[in-house]
């Protein structure tokens, strides 16, 4: 059994973190913490988990977490507060999954532009691994540190990557347009997801500016062996949850349907999460679960990509526990195939 | 031309009634007030107005109002503000239609109990009217001061009001059981009006002290000449806007559904906005509007009475409106018929 | 392993039971049966499926079942359908757990006249067992068939057990009134369930003559050892799945509160399912599991019991999986506990 | 007064033409028609309707139409049947508003091709006149029939004419990404929009293939003089109303984002229901309302634009009364400006 703790347990990443560990065969949830005033019942704070977890929150104390046998922390954290708790637990061995996107970009002078502050942990960020299983999945398995992929990314990535990595497309004229589930803004109240302001109306945000751009970016250039560069446009949709990209690439040779599906199959073969298929795909069918739903179109000469994820489990806590699987040397698929 | 200010415009009952009174052939909307810092455009706080109305927020100054013949004043503010703010305008000779709950309960210890605080303006309270104007019509038509009412003691009490009446059923064995849309619960963000967690569910809330009971029971005990006691049960529904309320009675002696539908009609014969059919209700066929449309059905010798109607409009800002056509003179239709 | 087959797997209980069994340690799904034409794949019909069940849907032939070893046949079948069906596997040894209503009311008279048609599988019908795990726990266990319980029933049956096992209400004067999720009515189109009939609304329906009122009453009257009569409302929520039923009863003598949730918890502490809390529950926290949530209150000294479950888990699909366990041999909560 | 008819009364658009027509104080709505059996009340068809409208819906008959006084036939027939139904009244000399697609694709081929059947009504074809008031106001002043347009188009080409005229972006490099309520799908029950399956889920249909692809490109090289390309992807949103289409073109030369708003500003100068705004509009914000609300972003050298519309007013029964206004020399604006 690996004793586990999660780093910030009042928000939905935590909530979705909590339900898949219980299902792990191989897990102990030993700790959750937060800064909530007392030490609730994690039930009382998620009262979805009654009777399952016994736990109660606690403030986070590294030396005391390591005492008690932890061997790996998920951070549920916002941005910013990640890089000034976690050092204190990877410095004592304890390996970390990092929800936030402080590890994300590994040129801290990007990370200083798109959030607005230098990043100061320097040195935990240069080990970072970026948790996409498909991509990145040999260096996870022996991680220290993973910074785990953001939801809207991880539907750019895998949806752009077979076109990318055999240079198939325009690099710099790709479009991405996502369409997302609520529950992706957070459990903070505010306006914009009060439910009489965003119920039966859908708008475009942070056009142009999203932080989830350069991430993207990134692990495109990784894939390309170049600059990448992409239009990114987020929406939100009134549902729970539930990510829906729509991409529009162009190609540099002309491509039948059925040839790129061929190609998309080939590249994921392996991916047992990435299912390829000829349908639309819609949000549904991957809701819940640790599935990418895609398939490809051509129209008029251009690629249209059609990508669907959940943003909560495989786009958060669900790839979470993937790259847990992977660094603990588990079934990839353990606790998730369901 | 009727000059009319509405007080407190940065919430959902005013955005309603703007749109109500842009639509109102005889009324000029002068002055919108708001405690916003600055001098907002109205569309900038509700872009749905945007090219409909150019007028700015402004702080509220009875003073200035009167000097611009303001003769009416709506007031949309929280309860316990309206007490404070509304006896400047009432004084300078503006009538007032206050869709708080502060002038609605005459016994000013009964406000204490269900309110938590003094009332502290006894000399207006007195001279309130309750702004149901089927019942209360007469009184409406030269009232200084309208208490508007609540958007579910509508329901509960037009829906009981023909049996109440009648001494049709036991008085102190009445149910009431509401489902409201969620704008029921305002414009400012909390943590039950987030969407991801109100969204696809149903709750029950303040159950057994909502403080709409009393509202219902001072009604209900004008009709009947005795005290009346209901047992209210409010849920929270996942959709913007509408009531549905289910009122369990028993009769006390056996009636048909048919004698029921004619009691019902008969007593509603000069309400143009009470809609009685043989129907099951829906509130979607009441949204948007000032109706209210119910049934009556008899189940093993109790009486269930189903009732509709849209807690924005008929609920706040459309009844007010009707309240206002009354006063100054109109047609009690104007600017609501639509 | 045990084989089960699925009857008529195109419909929303059907998938629901997939999933679960899915999960289940000891379950083999040999065989899923549809009168769709041709034999699709279970994953073309159910997208969400795909890559995790390779069988194809096939005309049910109870012959064929039997020779490839199935042991037990979960019917989703419409009523009437059902007793027309499942005799042939009954009488080739196979049990059954019946989701639909065929089975479940014990007096054909009461069938015919609250389904419209007479009951022509006597025989079955009075070896039938009333799955209710947290009532009928031991017979269930050597059922040879289970009429599966209705999903408003399960929540109107199991918030009154305790008052009227210990007649501590009057069992003529008892309200259940309910608040579905859509899924509740199937997957078949019609104009009730089209998504702007019923978004953004609240309506009731069959009140007075649901299906569901006699199947309560004999159960109830099974506890209570005499009659029992309830008024059932049941309405349409707009969300995807929940039950929330809300219910009022009047107490023989006074009660306090939290003498009641003393009452529930001893009635309850044995079953694992069943989560008794002093909060007011909410629909999502039971959403996907197979809990009941529910809570007392006393108003004005009626009795209003809160009650929510998932109407597809709970209400059908889990507490089948749940009679499975207990019919096999199985811990209660194998593949329901997550 | 103008008597007007509404045909085939028993959809959305129908419901939403008589809601507002019941606010124009020069029009008598003198007829519904409809294929239902008997003459249903149109209350009954549509209960919001209640008491608002006492018409029966009625059989369609050109010739007792025009003997009754018929100025103008509103059709709201599906495409197909319009083309058979409208020329008996057209050549009677009734003038014609069409909300139907048969007569916006000027070449008969076109339609063919898209349609999947022959064009048969070539003759009142040649004379249509496309009613979009914006572009093609002058004709539609005078013209006999209107061809209603489509409610992606109308997103579409307003989004991009200011773009288009000015020869500011490549013609043949154009994306439009549109997300829609369901209410676009029409009232017929079907798999796709029963609520269970499109609630809480984003899905594309018709990828590479909607039949307003034609319709937009036509109007778009009528105001660019030459042939205009667009790649079309239609989103299913969990909404009733509301459409939000994002726009994405390649300038021909660099834009700054001021002084696009000033050139849409200046464009629609003279449209008093197409709102420019600097803010990122949401669907909400138009929903009822007969405006057109777009904003203009340039990201990475691309230019966006996001324009949102009610599918059901603007997008169809609202510019078909607009168009009524100019036919008949009421203001633009007679029963739309609320």
């Amino acid at each position: 059994m690996i004793k586990v703790a999660i780093l910030g347990g009042s928000g939905y990443t935590a909530l979705e973190l909590i339900r898949i560990l219980l299902r792990h065969p191989q897990v102990e949830i030993a700790a959750v913490t937060s800064r909530q005033e007392g030490t609730p019942l994690v039930s009382e704070q998620h009262p979805s988990l009654a009777g399952r977890i016994a736990l109660r929150m606690e403030p986070l104390d590294a030396g005391q977490l390591v005492k008690r046998g932890i061997e790996c922390a998920f951070g549920c954290l916002p941005h910013g507060a990640s890089m000034s708790t976690l050092p204190a637990l990877l410095d004592r061995g304890v390996r970390v999954i990092d929800l936030s996107a402080d590890y994300r970009l590994r040129d801290a002078n990007v990370y200083a532009q798109w959030y607005g502050e230098s990043h100061h942990d320097l040195a935990h960020l240069e080990q970072a691994v970026y948790g996409l299983p498909e991509l990145y999945g040999d260096e996870i398995t022996s991680a220290r540190l993973i910074a785990n992929p953001g939801c809207y990314p991880q539907t750019g990535i895998l949806g752009l990557a077979p076109l990318v990595a055999g240079k198939h497309i325009e690099l710099k004229n790709i479009i991405v347009d996502s369409k997302s589930g609520v529950s992706g803004a957070g459990r903070t109240p505010k306006l914009t997801t009060h439910f009489p302001e965003c119920n039966e109306s859908v708008a475009a945000y942070n056009v142009g500016h999203h932080r989830h751009t350069p991430e993207m970016e990134q692990a495109l250039a990784d894939i390309a062996g170049e600059a990448v560069e992409i239009i990114f446009t987020p929406h939100l949709i009134p549902m729970d949850r539930g990510i829906f990209t729509t991409i529009y690439a162009t190609p540099l040779r002309t491509f039948s349907e059925a040839e790129l599906l061929d190609l998309y199959r080939a590249y994921f073969a392996q991916a047992p999460f990435i299912r390829v298929g000829k349908h639309l795909p819609a949000t549904k069918d991957s809701a819940h679960s640790n599935f990418v739903d895609l398939t490809v179109r051509v129209v008029r000469g251009k690629i249209v990509v059609l990508v669907c994820e959940d943003n909560l489990v495989r786009g958060a806590s669900g790839v979470a526990v993937q790259n847990f699987n992977r660094m603990f040397g588990f079934d990839e698929k353990t606790a998730l195939w369901a």
